[in-house]
C-alpha cells in the first residue's frame, strides 16, 4: 500500500475509534464471543492457511523453534478461543470512576476510565498473538492496526478476517481494525502521529529500539530486560539456588530472565561456589568480577567481565560481589533496565529499603523474576511489558490499555464567580461514599 | 556551569532521588513545614532580593503585567507559606496499594504508588511558582531540578536557599534539589536522559514545543490549548452567553480559555446574533465560517476564517455552525488539542455521546472551560496541564507526580512449578477485602 493509503487507513481507524469507545461492554464482549465462534467455524481454513505458512517457512529452512511457534493445531486454536472468551468475560475496564468530587453545589467532577484511541501493534511470528492482542484492544474499546510476522502471513490474514466477520455480525465498525502486510507499511504508520495514539512493538530489542528512534508516537514496550537478583546476607540457601536457576534457565531468551546476580560479601564465601557449580551443571556460563573469580576454585571456568548492562538472553549469567545492599541498589539503578529485580533474603526491613529505592517496574522478594508476566499476574493476557517509569508500567493487560478523562457536570457555572472579593468558594467534597 | 557539571548535578540528584523516595510521609511533610518557616524567617531578605529583580526589570522597561507577576510582598509570601502547609497536610500520595492479589498460596502481588524519580521543571517569571512546584515534588517524593525565569533570578535563589536550609534541618539529602541559572543549562539537562525521568515545561507554547523537539525525556505539558464549546440544539440560552463569555474573557491568555464555538444549525438562527453581539460588547473579535457570517446582520463586523486549529490567546473567538453533534465531535477531535471541551445543552444522553466520543482530557457539560485547573479541581495546586492522552492527563497535581511499582512477595516460588503436566495453578484471589 502507498504512504497515502496507510495514512487513510489510520485516519479512518482513528475516526472509528470514537465509535468503538462509545460501545457498551455487552456489545464489545458479544463481538468477542462471536470472534471465537468464527475461529471455531473456520478452523479447517485456518489450519490450511497455516499449512501454507509452514510449507513456506520449511522451504526457507527456518529454525525448529520458530516453526513450533508458527504452527497452529486444533488444540492451540482451542486455547485461542477460550482465551478470547475469558477476555470477553472480564470486568469492563471502561467507565470506572476513580475520583468523584463536588467542586461546589451542582458542580461535580469525575475521573473516568476510557480507551486510549488508536493503537498500532507489530508482533512476532506466532499467529495466535493476533487474536489475543485484538481481543485485548476490542475489550478495552480501542481501534487497532496490526502487523504480524511475515512468516505467518496467511494464518494472520484469515484470523483477521474472522475478526472482521464477527464485527460485521455485531454491527461494530470494521474501519476500526486493519492488518498491514509489510514492515514498510508499518514504517509508514509510524509517521501517522496525527492519528495513532500508541505503538506497541513486540519483538527483538533491535526492533523496539528502531521503532523508538523512528516515531513521535508514544511507544509502549521494552528495548531491554536486564533483570537482577540480589542475594542479601540474610538469604536462605534453600531458596537461592532454585530461584537463580529458574530465573536463568526456565526460558533464557525471555526479557524477565535474570542477567546479573549480585551477592552480599558476607554470604559470598558460603554461597558463591555452590551457586556457580549448580549453574555450571545446568550449562550456564559464568561471567564475573575479580572478587568472585578469586573465591572460585582455580580450575573453575569463569570469565571476568565489567560489562554490567548486558542482556545475554542465553545460558550466561554475570555474578558480582557487593559490599552492601546500598551498592546493590546503586548497581541496579545504574545498569538495570527498569524491568524486574529480586532480592533473596529473610530481612523484611531490608527488603522494604530495596523496594523503595530500586527504580524498576517489578521488585520481588524470594520469587523468580520469571513471574513478571501478564498471565501470571492474573491480567488474562498481556500486550507487552513496559519498562517506562510511567503508566502503563510492567506487564500490560487490559488495564494498561485504558486512560482517563475528567467529566465536569455543571448547570451554568462560570469561573468569574469564584474569583475576586465576593468569590464563591469550592467545597471539594468527596462523592465516592455517597 | 559546564555540560559536565550539569550532568553531574543530574547524576547526584538521581542518586538522591531514591533516598527521597524512601522517606516516610511525616519526614517529607515536616520538611515542608520547615520550608514554610524558613520563608517566614527570611521574609525581609526575600523581599530585598525581589526588589533587585524588580529594579532590573524596570530598567529593562518590562510590561506592567510581568512586573505584577514578578513582585512579591508579605501578603503573597503569606499565601505561599499557607500553600506549602496545605500541601504538607495532604494525604500521602506514596505507598497506596491499588491492586493486592494472591497469585498462589504464599505468593502475593501488590501494585503500589511510588515517586517518578528526578523531575526537571522550567517555569515562568512568577517567583512564587518555585516553592509551589518544589513542595509538590517533595511531598510526592521526587528529586527536582528547577530553572525559573531569569527576571526572578535573585528571588528564586533565596527561595531555593530556604528549601535547602529546611532540608538540612530535616536531614533530607540536599543533592536531590538543584536550581539552574540559565536557559542553556536547562538545555544541557534535556540531554541527561540517563538521569532525568520527566521534564515539565511551564511557559509559552513555543517553549514547550522547542523542549519537546529537543529531548528524549518524557515531557509533561501542553503545546497548545485549543478548547471548544459546542452549543447543542438543546442548549439553554440563559447558560450559553454567560459561559461562553466567561470561557473567553475571564483570562483570555490561559490555555483553558475557549477558542472555537461550534453551534448546532437548529439553534443558530435564534442564538448566533445574540451571542456574537454579547461577545462584541465585551470587545471580543469574531472570526467565523460563511454560514455564521450570512446569519449576522450585514453591518456586523466578523471576519471569515477556515483556520480552525488556532489558539488566539486574546479577545478573539471563532464561531462555526455544525449540522449535528457528530460533526461537532469530529471537528473537535480533528482541530482540538486534547485539552478541555464543553457541551452546552440539556440532553444528557447526547452529552454522554459527546463525553465518550470526544478525545480530550476534560469534557464538560454546562460549565466554563476555565474550570480546568488543579486548584479548582481540589488538587491543592498543579505543576501543569497535560494534553497527553495517557497518564498523567489534565491538570497535574500531586497524584500526577507518582507512578507505581509491582511488589511480589514469595517464599521461594519458581516458574518451573507452574508449567508442564504437573503444573501448579494460580489462584488469582483478590486480597483487597481481607
Amino acid at each position: 500500500m502507498s504512504v497515502k493509503e496507510i495514512a487513510e487507513i489510520a485516519r479512518k481507524a482513528k475516526l472509528a475509534s470514537s465509535q468503538i469507545a462509545a460501545l457498551d461492554n455487552e456489545k464489545r464482549s458479544s463481538a468477542l464471543i462471536a470472534y471465537g465462534e468464527e475461529i471455531k467455524k473456520n478452523q479447517e481454513k485456518i489450519l490450511a492457511a497455516n499449512k501454507k505458512d509452514l510449507d513456506n517457512a520449511q522451504s526457507q529452512s527456518i529454525s525448529k523453534a520458530l516453526l513450533d511457534r508458527l504452527k497452529l493445531d486444533s488444540s492451540k486454536l482451542g486455547s485461542v478461543v477460550s482465551g478470547i472468551n475469558q477476555i470477553a468475560k472480564m470486568q469492563d475496564p471502561l467507565g470506572k470512576i476513580d475520583l468523584a468530587r463536588e467542586l461546589d453545589h451542582g458542580l461535580e467532577l469525575f475521573r473516568i476510565s476510557c480507551p486510549i484511541g488508536l493503537i498500532g501493534v507489530v508482533f512476532e511470528s506466532r499467529p495466535d498473538a493476533l487474536p489475543q492482542i485484538a481481543s485485548l484492544c476490542l475489550k478495552s474499546g480501542n481501534a487497532i492496526i496490526l502487523k504480524g510476522g511475515s512468516e505467518a502471513e496467511h494464518s494472520n490474514k484469515i484470523l483477521f478476517d474472522c475478526l472482521l466477520k464477527a464485527c460485521r455480525k455485531s454491527e461494530i465498525p470494521t474501519d476500526a481494525f486493519a492488518l498491514l502486510e509489510s514492515r514498510s507499511e508499518f514504517g509508514e504508520l509510524l509517521k501517522a502521529d496525527e492519528y495513532v495514539d500508541l505503538i506497541i512493538p513486540r519483538g527483538s530489542n533491535e526492533l523496539v529500539r528502531s521503532i523508538q528512534e523512528n516515531t513521535n508516537i508514544k511507544v509502549l514496550g521494552h528495548a531491554d530486560g536486564v533483570c537482577h537478583i540480589y542475594i542479601d546476607s540474610s538469604a536462605d540457601w534453600d531458596k537461592v539456588a532454585p530461584i537463580v536457576i529458574d530465573a536463568k534457565i526456565q526460558y533464557p531468551a525471555a526479557c524477565n530472565a535474570v542477567e546479573t546476580v549480585l551477592m552480599h560479601k558476607d554470604i559470598a564465601p558460603q554461597m558463591v561456589t555452590g551457586l556457580c557449580h549448580a549453574l555450571k551443571q545446568r550449562n550456564v556460563e559464568i561471567k564475573c568480577d575479580k572478587k568472585v573469580k578469586d573465591m572460585l576454585p582455580a580450575e573453575f571456568d569463569a570469565q571476568i567481565t565489567d560489562q554490567w548492562h548486558t542482556e545475554y538472553g542465553d545460558l550466561t549469567v554475570a555474578v558480582k560481589i557487593v559490599d552492601s545492599i546500598d551498592e546493590a541498589i546503586e548497581h541496579i539503578n545504574k545498569f538495570g533496565s527498569g524491568h524486574t529485580e529480586c532480592m533473596l533474603g529473610e530481612d523484611r526491613d531490608l527488603f522494604e529499603k530495596f523496594f523503595t529505592q530500586v527504580n524498576s517496574a517489578g521488585i520481588y522478594l524470594n520469587a523468580s523474576t520469571r513471574f513478571a508476566d501478564g498471565y501470571r499476574y492474573g491480567f488474562g493476557a498481556e500486550v507487552g511489558i513496559s519498562t517506562s517509569n510511567m503508566h502503563p508500567r510492567g506487564p500490560v493487560g487490559i488495564e494498561g490499555l485504558v486512560t482517563y478523562k475528567y467529566k465536569l457536570i455543571g448547570n451554568g457555572q462560570i469561573v468569574s464567580d469564584y474569583v475576586g472579593k465576593e468569590a464563591r468558594s469550592f467545597s471539594h467534597k468527596d462523592l465516592t461514599n455517597n
